[in-house]
């Protein structure tokens, strides 16, 4: 392939002048200087050869005799003490330096071949029409994590999901304010699906309705660009519904229409936009001071993780870059973080609450807890607390907090209206079944209401289960089979001893496979950057708890974060902008 | 500052369990047990003393006796002619090694110096009311040129754009198919002005208006998010127009509505997003096959380094990436360039027109010339050839060609109908004035109309133009007040030799000073990529012109890119995402 690029490769020289080939002539004579003394290159070689024998490192007995060393003492060695130390260290450097180079060569090539292998993935099985369909409905964390481990020999699977990629969310912070990239933090779902045994079907389209009676979902294409078809019922025989939550707003006025949110990808890119759109504001020639002072103001709303990353992120942005940049402007920046319970990050031990509090002190980030927001305006968010309401002007609103259930999870709970009477989410029993159906639905994630908070390590783990569940259903599937058609020869043909033992064997296989284990969440503990290269973690260890905070858990955080992302690529991009950020600051063009 | 983070640093167990403690006293027991022979840690280093002696490269007489060595031979030394040859091919290992090391650690340690010197731009000198000030319309090549070039203790400079950044549009095409992020082709123009010795005031506005007689600019600030205050009038001593262009749609029909664009950084993402929308839509369901040959067809309108560029680069998505990704729909992406006049690239020699509509040939880009477009739908583009109109289906066309006058400046062309009549640009004399007016508004770039293509290098040379006959004109400012308050001493008080001798010697300087040369253009050459590694280059040499095309003009394309590319940080953030193409190739993710 190479070959045939560079093949067609043509170089033409016309409208040359007299000068260029003046030039050319020149040249030519160089070379012929040259050539006589390429004749002597053999000596020179050879005297090269010596030289290097000299030099080189081992002084085995026949190749180094003792009289050429002495002859021709090496660089520096002044025969004394001096250079046996400074040979020790030499041969010092000699090893970093072939370790380095080593480690270099090698690392960059097995890389390389990973990265390659990665990117062409080769072909696939065809669907097969003997084997069941499995719908799943999303691309999170539950749905990906589903994806990696299920195994497709087993089912034709089909994916819809309205977005064609995973989106890292933990990260979403740090991409507002250009720490990270965003396609860093983005896997397409056909980097996954395209590594299975067996052909995926990923179908970018929004689930509209579940009938859970017919076993069909209709899905459709909401998109800018639509074709002739735009929507499609596709049938199912297990249904994985894990489609997430959108924002709750708890129908508080004006926050769909002036706040900003911190869910999807996009959401983080228009945080970003609209911060330097304030900054560039208040730098129009003319603005008052109070006018200054409002848009330079962010709210964020919620004490959540993700409120706090971003408050830390968006300190982080101030204090080192903004203040290069925008040097009248940086030190009127001000963070406000307000949330309505009495504390910030109520998952988290108190020592690490404490900690960030006053961490966030130093930062100059205002923490405004028990205060809860009564309104947002376009300029100004009203708040109430306990010494009564107020108006606070600003420029951005961020709003990081809540979850309430998507449409179509709501509808397809409303068809159980028995067993699904929590408004917080599909209800499901150990297994992951949707509480009502027939066990046909599976659903997992921020969808759910269960006894696990919606968080990413709940629905990852949820997505994990739930494929080596459907592993052993296809296990068992396949023994009912087999032990159907043995029973029917039992009864039909003369008794046999060989095969009345293989109907036992198997009716204790088919009966161990029955017992499904339940979902067990095991907590890897949870993590939250809290700005100024500090974050913190409450870690379970044994059976207590490790709380730790500082650089030194930033270090760890970075380190998790980057175990924890989807593929290579992700691990390489991200580390990459980093490195990025670090060298180069981040970027404070308004695009 | 780094010891300040790490104070706070905490680390608290709390919970721990029995068996926590446990583990700690039996790792206190294993403390013990090394405790005791540490105490032979002395002699153990002595002995590793005499081996890494022994091992050293070195064979100086005093301190590697030759008896050591016959005792211990260095590994893999059979102490024949094969001990000769390692020996020099390991000097030549640890030579390469020790290359490898210190370039790596010397090239890491000046660059991070260097990034860390451009991250943070000292104090510059406030306004200074005696000089006059210097207001620059634009953020784009010719302004960003000017702004690097210009001596800002000459004049108060006020910088005013829409786009608070500078946007490398060459290589826009490699943005709108994922070759390059976004942001590592822009540079925000406040990296440039906080570098200048001089305060600039840079202002994210639109020029709404410019008044030559009062000698004002007024602006607003049409962005998103707005202060109290949004609009201000500047005054300017001299006013720089560097606007560019709008795109030119000739008032085609369904253009504005339809078409993508190739102008902004916004266009590229665009165009990325819409492809990615139209391949996953053809991956609907049940799609028609006649409906996904319709939403695969990606049509180019503009023949030029834009147009041709962006089939070239889609044609390496295709083949790179999407038919790993979408194997199904990959063999059916078409793609067409329409252009209008009988030939592609018309500024190139005709051989390397040629050899572009070849490559394309391979390429299967289709290459329509003499094809005019009469009309723009939501699915397809009514097109006028020879063989008369025709009606192509398509799923994403880009609009890649044509420049039209903004109405900034078309409204300051107005207010000189006598100079001003040629509606494709500012008229401008040979020194950049705006024809009409009194000397003091100059225009460059894209917005003018000269003799010259409205190209990045014209622009660019004329920016760095004007910043010197700018330097030239405080200069010749400064001597002309010398020499007004010299000639009002002559004429005040006693006659004085030495007076006399002085005001000869500025009028001369003066004299000379009044001479400003022409602006002259120097063609660096043509450059332009057309996919499959491959690019075609027009170079002047000496007084002919040396036309290439291939593989090795593609590695030229991207070294002339990479150092005519604005600053360091953008040099390495281009480079950095070829590399990360080329491990990890394109994004299909529809973001």
């Amino acid at each position: 392939m190479h070959l045939a690029r560079s093949r067609t490769a043509i170089a033409v020289a016309r409208n040359v002048s007299n000068q260029f080939a003046g030039a050319a002539r020149s040249r030519a004579s160089v070379t012929k200087l040259l050539t006589p003394s390429a004749a002597s290159s053999g000596k020179f070689s050879r005297a090269l050869s010596s030289t290097s024998r000299v030099l080189a490192d081992s002084p085995s007995p026949s190749s180094a005799p003792l009289a050429d060393a002495t002859t021709t003492p090496p660089t520096g060695g002044d025969g004394n003490g001096n250079g046996k130390k400074q040979s020790r260290y030499r041969a010092f450097l000699q090893h970093v330096g072939r370790v380095t180079l080593v480690t270099v060569v090698g690392t960059t090539g097995v890389f390389y071949y990973y990265t390659q292998k990665d990117k062409h993935p080769g072909a696939q099985l065809p669907f097969d029409e003997t084997k069941k369909t499995l719908v799943v409905l999303g691309s999170g964390w539950g749905a990906s994590s589903l994806l990696k481990t299920i195994d497709t020999e087993d089912y034709n699977v089909v994916v819809v999901s309205p977005k064609n990629y995973f989106l890292f969310t933990p990260l979403l912070p740090s991409v507002a304010v250009g720490t990270i990239s965003p396609r860093s933090i983005i896997q397409p779902t056909r980097h996954i699906t395209r590594h299975k045994k067996r052909v995926v079907s990923v179908v970018e389209a929004e689930a509209k309705e579940v009938d859970p009676v017919a076993k069909t979902v209709t899905v459709q294409d909401t998109s800018e660009i639509r074709g002739l078809v735009t929507e499609r019922t596709i049938p199912y025989d297990y249904l994985v519904v894990a489609v997430g939550a959108e924002v709750q707003t708890f129908g508080i006025e004006g926050v769909k229409e002036h706040a900003c949110f911190m869910k999807e990808l996009h959401d983080a890119e228009v945080v970003q936009r609209r911060f330097m759109d304030c900054v560039e504001t208040a730098a129009f020639p003319g603005q008052s001071q109070e006018e200054i002072d409002r848009l330079l103001h962010v709210v964020v709303v919620g004490g959540g993780p993700t409120g706090v990353e971003l408050s830390g992120e968006l300190h982080d942005f101030l204090s080192e870059d903004l203040r290069s940049w925008y040097p009248e402007l940086a030190s009127r920046i001000r963070l406000t973080l307000v949330e309505a319970l009495p504390s910030v990050l109520p998952m988290f031990s108190k020592q690490l609450i404490d900690y960030t509090v006053s961490t966030f002190k130093e930062e100059k980030i205002d923490v405004k807890t028990g205060t809860k927001v009564k309104k947002v305006k376009a300029d100004a968010v009203v708040v109430e607390a306990k010494d009564g309401e107020k108006e606070i002007p600003c420029g951005l609103l961020v709003w990081a907090g809540g979850n309430k259930g998507r449409k179509v999870s709501m509808d397809l709970m409303a068809k159980f209206p028995t067993e699904q009477k929590n408004p917080r989410g599909i209800s499901i029993d150990d297994h992951l079944r949707m509480k009502g159906s027939d066990g046909s639905i599976f659903a997992l994630g921020d969808c759910t209401f269960s006894q696990y908070a919606p968080t990413a390590q709940v629905a990852s783990q949820q997505g994990a289960y739930l494929a080596r569940v459907l592993k052993q259903k296809a296990k068992r599937d396949a023994l009912a089979v087999e032990f159907a058609s043995l029973q029917k020869e039992e009864l039909l043909q003369s008794p046999n001893a060989e095969r009345k033992e293989k109907i036992e064997k198997i009716a204790k296989q088919l009966e161990k496979q029955e017992k499904v284990r339940p979902f067990s969440y095991s907590h890897q503990g949870s993590l939250a950057y809290i700005g100024s290269d500090k974050a913190i973690a409450d870690l379970p260890i044994f059976n207590g708890n490790l709380a730790s905070g500082g650089v030194a858990t930033f270090l760890f955080w970075r380190s998790a974060y980057i175990s924890t992302l989807f593929s290579l690529r992700n691990r390489v991009l991200v580390a990459n902008d980093w490195i990025k950020v670090k060298l180069f600051g981040r970027d404070v063009s308004r695009d």
